[in-house]
């Protein structure tokens, strides 16, 4: 048989951390007691007034289809939420429920990327991110983007790489896998600078509300023809719902319902009548509590990988990932988190999924267990290290 | 502000159905008694044993993220279908679980179209297929299909548009909005057409099982290398669950996992938990309770509208639509069904939602709705066109 597979596929690789959580299952299965800190998804179960909205949107009988563009209350919730936590007013002609932040994504690309675009973008980042800029033919331009500039892009980094073909920025903040944020002055000349350009700017904010600093912007405070895409997976602890939401400009409104339409449809309607109720003040002092418990693992665990050797020059304000240099210990990041793995029950990502500047010389550590579980791999590091 | 938006939108247009069924609503909302014939979803509420699937599942809380390709029990459940059903043997790691049939031919469309492919495909048909082939740079080649060929391509009528950029076929079978299906020798000759020319096979098999004849062969039957797309949604009563399913060719099984992980990560958990009861015996006796329904309102609605005038030379076989020529009454089928909405509070939709092929003659009805209501219809009709 041949294959006849379109060549936009030829760059995506499979994620590397699948392999890792495939082999830490099997050693699992084998009487191994593994400390899984590659995942990067909550380990708290979905709070209880969520599993309670969605046993009653089962039993009102919520198994519809739903407009493209999703439910007229969540969209309301979601305004509120721009209303209550950023101060902006965003209208819901604007908002769009998605199927998880994946399927907003997936709709800006399709929306925004024309075959030869270049999309600039740090390195590291999100890889699902550069590779629907592949699917579309676009190009990821990769901006290297270090410690030295808080890992986030900068206004003259981005400059250096523009070209004719550039016809968008896609960041993050706080960012996967570093965790780091942009500040508001930043974020305000990054804005600035793309609508200059005339670049489409498209802000991936799925982490916001997790975050250890008080000023963590929304990109639409900054500029409202900017594209938000947020979920309700990490803050919200709806992984498996598969519900997000994007924000997009006015005039792109109609196009983004008729991609919604082709694309997925609607979003799940039990998850969307599940997500109203993420919005109540129980819910969200839920959510709060389990950010303060993030937090608490990232002072403990931060400090605790420099003690040991692994180079951590900037302090994450945002995420639950410690993105550590391993340059002390080896030049292969890959078979570092293999030989950890092995020998030691710890399962890690290598950098190597998030890039390609410098990556061999990091790993991304996830926070996504349990302090007791971190101070257990922690001890496990320090022998392994010694 | 400057719209900036890939060129791949421009042929990609609203579909009509969705202003019809919110014009209907705006009457609705006047006191107006409105007939819908317009939409494809079952009314049908989800049967009760996925209902308490979907609540013990909430309990168990099987929120997280699944695997890319589905939980392995309904990997599973789908395998022994395939064996119970068609007699066909499908391992589970050719099967993909995805968020609704759209995440399927989402995934199937990036995988297998080249920017400048050409799909052969029938006019008239589902129009998301055709707009998934644009999202990709690839032309879909219209092949015009009416009653003299059952509403199906045939090895000739595709032959005579192949090009050298051809690169596939996707077919329907039951197809929207004919409700025609493909018979076993017409589906294994157009297989075995597409095998000599090296062509993917796509089969849209989303309502297999709403079929009125014995013998609705799947593609899988003929030949292993098809690529089939299938849903939860029509037969089996899930819509707005989102989830469907695919089945790949053992050689793409690895590419459609990493292409699963980057556009949409995982179905949502909870409806995959619930669709695990959609096979058992008890659930497939309400589905079949259903189809019989389906069949008694086809039955009535078919003859119906030919004593009214309307051309139905052919009697479809599966699916809930009938598609209807109304050369008899007009030469502009949007004006058509404005008039019957506004005048005779019938929605129905227009054949220019589905291609050019002879669109402005033809109306889809949708039988969705119950046989009191269709008779309802009937009546009205019936005056309206007197």
């Amino acid at each position: 048989m041949t294959l006849r597979e379109s060549s936009r596929l030829a760059k995506i690789n499979p994620f590397r951390v699948m392999s890792v959580s495939q082999r830490a299952r099997v050693l699992e299965a084998q009487g191994r007691e593994i400390i899984h800190l590659e995942i990067g998804e909550p380990d708290f179960a979905t709070a209880l007034p969520i599993i309670a909205a969605a046993h009653s949107a089962l039993e009102q009988g919520h198994t519809q289809y739903s407009n493209a563009s999703g439910i007229m209350p969540l969209k309301e919730a979601i305004a509120a939420h721009y209303e209550n936590r950023y101060g902006v007013q965003i209208s819901t002609e604007r908002i769009f429920v998605t199927p998880g932040a994946s399927g907003g994504l997936n709709l800006l690309a399709n929306m925004l990327i024309e075959v030869g675009d270049e999309i600039l973008m740090g390195d590291p980042a999100y890889p699902c991110n550069r590779n629907l800029v592949r699917l579309m033919g676009g190009s990821p331009c990769l901006v290297p983007v270090g410690p030295e500039v808080n890992f986030q892009p900068t206004v003259p980094l981005l400059k250096s790489q523009l070209s004719a073909n550039t016809s968008g920025v896609w960041l993050a903040s706080p960012a996967n896998p570093t965790g780091a944020t942009l500040d508001r002055k930043s974020l305000t000349e990054l804005s600035a600078w793309a609508s200059d350009e005339q670049l489409n700017l498209v802000a991936d904010e799925i982490y916001q509300g997790i975050q250890y600093s008080d000023d963590v912007p929304s990109a639409l405070e900054v500029d409202s023809t900017n594209f938000v895409v947020n979920s309700f997976s990490k803050y919200f602890g709806m992984t498996g719902w598969r519900i997000g939401w994007l924000v997009v400009p006015d005039d792109y409104a109609e196009m983004a319902n008729v991609l919604a339409q082709n694309l997925y449809i609607s979003a799940s309607s039990i998850s969307q009548y599940a997500a109203l109720a993420a919005f109540l003040p129980e819910t969200m002092d839920i959510f709060e509590q389990r950010r303060d418990e993030f937090e608490n693992r990232r002072n403990f665990l931060l400090p605790a990988l420099k003690d040991l050797g692994f180079e951590l020059p900037t302090k994450p304000d945002g995420a639950f990932y410690l993105y550590a240099n391993v340059s002390r210990f080896s030049d292969d990041c890959e078979q570092f988190c293999h030989r950890l793995l092995e020998e030691n029950g710890i399962a890690i990502t290598p950098g190597t999924d998030f890039g390609l500047h410098n990556a061999r010389h990091y790993v991304r550590f996830a926070f996504t267990t349990s302090l007791e579980n971190i101070k257990i791999a922690v001890d496990r590091l320090s022998s392994a290290l010694a």
